[in-house]
């Protein structure tokens, strides 16, 4: 392989994060260094971009712009939820090859992953020199192999700063608060409410997670529980929780391309369960229902230090492995070599053992049916970084 | 009046904020240094921890502990939204009484402005000797005679910088989406969205207040007219907007003792104007919408300087007026004496003209159905704070 002839496209798919913009921004400057003779484009909306031949020259930007681009929320090349076709694909491969284009970066989710991978099998059996890397995002954390995704230490830090803010409010003004978290497919970002557990009456109280079936039922008596014993309950509720069937609380009839429902931008989780809330322990009973909104991807300055700065390892590690000539496709893992001291490694894997699937949070981290084992805490402190504390008046026993 | 004899107590009452606790711990502060021969009490739960005698000595914290609560939000001493009776006024006097109280801070919006001017009126009527100050705090900035409201500035900042993320994430996958903001019976919060603007085609496109009568029918058009023309729109949304008639457009069954009617905690609104959009629209339009919950007035972090201090300086300015003897009671209003550079001065306002009754957004502030005009930009900007700025791509005409 050696070198690469030709140019480089990146482009970023599925929902944004607050560290997407740091992978492509690492993938530039180590592309900027490792094929000099090539342009970087970028392709608006991801392989949409591509297909109607939008790129802008990356490689024009300056130093500045870059690092100020990197930690500004949301895809700076915008981004696309788009499955391509076969013939999409192919005619994909034509204008990689009308604007010599050999090397290929999509910074996605799983299904941003299979797009990569249905363009590389296409790629291999056309015998066209594509060399492409898929980078890891999703504040999921729903991506297999990798020990965790980039774009989730910082989603996680917005939910347990939301979590510390309920847990001075609820505590301020006693009831029910219920709070639904994305994450379609897995708990991970749900679970991550845990770290706003500081005192020991502090909330999240109950923790739902889409891996555990739910029930409307056992729901109401645990909430019941926890109000009779603290006076108030706040709750981690996955917009993925599912019923012993397996189907979902909260369904919508709209579908993205890849068959993904939509459950987010919609309040009808949490009002139907404040409903059976209020239907089954009075009408009395103070229930808040919110539902956390693309805040959780977005909202500026609450990115994590260690999740900013391996959303920027990744994509250099990317462009490392690609241009080096080391190997010609894959996406990369985070693997954690140690948890005290944190510390990480990059590693390459298969495209199709990331593709299409998604992981589910393992067992040893949940614990019965609402709530998270210790393991879980373990795992996902050195992701989020310090919190601030909720300070209490010391003489409040009385 | 002179020097005060016997003790104090503080309360804290309605929706907590960012800062509320900024102005428990300036009250704390200067009544330690001018009256320290008084207990400084904490009743828990407000006027309901008065009349359960359920106090806490705060003279026995620690600065360090103090400053601690100063920066977290919620309220310290809990919260409470209730109307006193007169029973439960006259009540109060004898616990006052019993544990030779003679001044007490009251800690809240228009709601508690009028507790504390029921008690004082009847404090008049009894001759008993009670120094009575309203501390203001509300989010909503909805309270007269004062420029703002400390607790606003803060909210208005997570306002901005949700609105701010939004921008980047609504670009990267376009459609239209709604946000839904706290504020029953003004405008105040809804309009500082509009500090999101920073490029000549960010969001939020449109700003309905409840100052102005909002249609559903108008509201679906002025959305089809911004995303013909963007391909994206994003909509601020108070909670409280009405109909021509008055009616709210989202209204649910809940009051508290107030008369207020819940809106917040739901996803009603949002989700109703979403189905408008659609039915009117198409159902192929992609629209989220979003209920900003109650991360508005507890989200970690997002404090404004400005506000944090003011707060601070409104505790302090009570207890200075309450306890230097100059005046026995009243509530205190900022002053903005210059706007550039911004500086305030505190005063001392009438409880009757604080209490009860709301304000709305002045119209010169208001621009048509659904816009702010510059003014308000002005009057707002200061009070938020320096936001950090959405970077973008240079070559991004392509």
């Amino acid at each position: 392989m050696g070198g690469l002839r030709g140019n480089i496209v990146i482009g970023q798919s599925g929902g944004p994060t607050h560290v997407i913009n740091q992978s492509l921004v690492g993938i530039v400057e180590a592309a900027l260094v490792a094929a000099p003779g090539s342009r970087v484009l970028g392709a608006l909306h991801g392989i949409k971009g591509v297909l109607e031949e939008r790129f802008v020259d990356l490689g024009r930007e300056s130093r500045e712009t870059l690092e100020a681009v990197a930690q500004t929320p949301g895809a700076a090349l915008r981004s696309v939820r788009k499955k391509p076709t076969r013939e999409e694909c192919e005619r994909a491969l034509q204008v990689f090859t009308k604007h010599d284009v050999h090397c290929f970066f999509y910074i996605g989710g799983n299904d941003s992953a299979e797009t990569a991978h249905l363009l590389n099998e296409l790629a291999v059996a056309a015998g066209y020199d594509l060399r492409l890397f898929h980078v890891p995002k999703t504040i999921d954390n729903d991506l297999r192999v990798t020990d965790h995704s980039p774009g989730y230490g910082s989603a996680a830090r917005y939910v347990a700063l939301s979590f510390l803010g309920d847990n001075v409010d609820v505590r301020s003004l006693p009831g029910v608060k219920l709070n639904v978290v994305m994450g379609r497919n897995a708990g991970w970002l749900t679970a991550a409410s845990v770290l706003a557990r500081q005192h020991d009456d502090d909330g999240p109280h109950l923790i739902y997670l889409p891996e555990r079936p739910f029930s409307i039922e056992r729901f109401v008596s645990d909430v019941a529980e926890v109000q009779q014993r603290l006076g108030r309950c706040i709750c981690a509720i996955s917009e993925g929780v599912r019923d012993e069937s397996g189907a979902l609380i909260a369904s919508s009839k709209e579908t993205d391309s890849h068959g993904n429902v939509q459950l987010s931008g919609s309040g009808a989780l949490g009002d139907r369960l404040a409903s059976a809330l209020k239907a089954g322990l009075g009408d009395k009973l103070r229930v808040r229902a919110d539902t956390f909104g693309y805040a959780q991807r977005s909202f500026p300055g609450v990115a994590s230090p260690v999740d900013a700065s391996e959303a920027r390892a990744v994509g250099r590690a990317a462009a490392q492995f690609a241009l080096s000539g080391d190997s010609q496709h894959g996406s990369i893992a985070i693997v954690r070599t140690s948890n005290a001291p944190y510390s990480v490694r990059y590693e390459r894997v298969e495209l199709r053992l990331v593709a299409r699937d998604t992981r589910p949070m393992d067992s040893e981290l949940i614990r019965g049916h609402n709530d998270v084992a210790p393991a879980f805490v373990e795992y996902v402190r050195p992701l989020v970084g310090e919190l601030p504390r909720n300070a209490r008046l010391s003489d409040f026993s009385a």
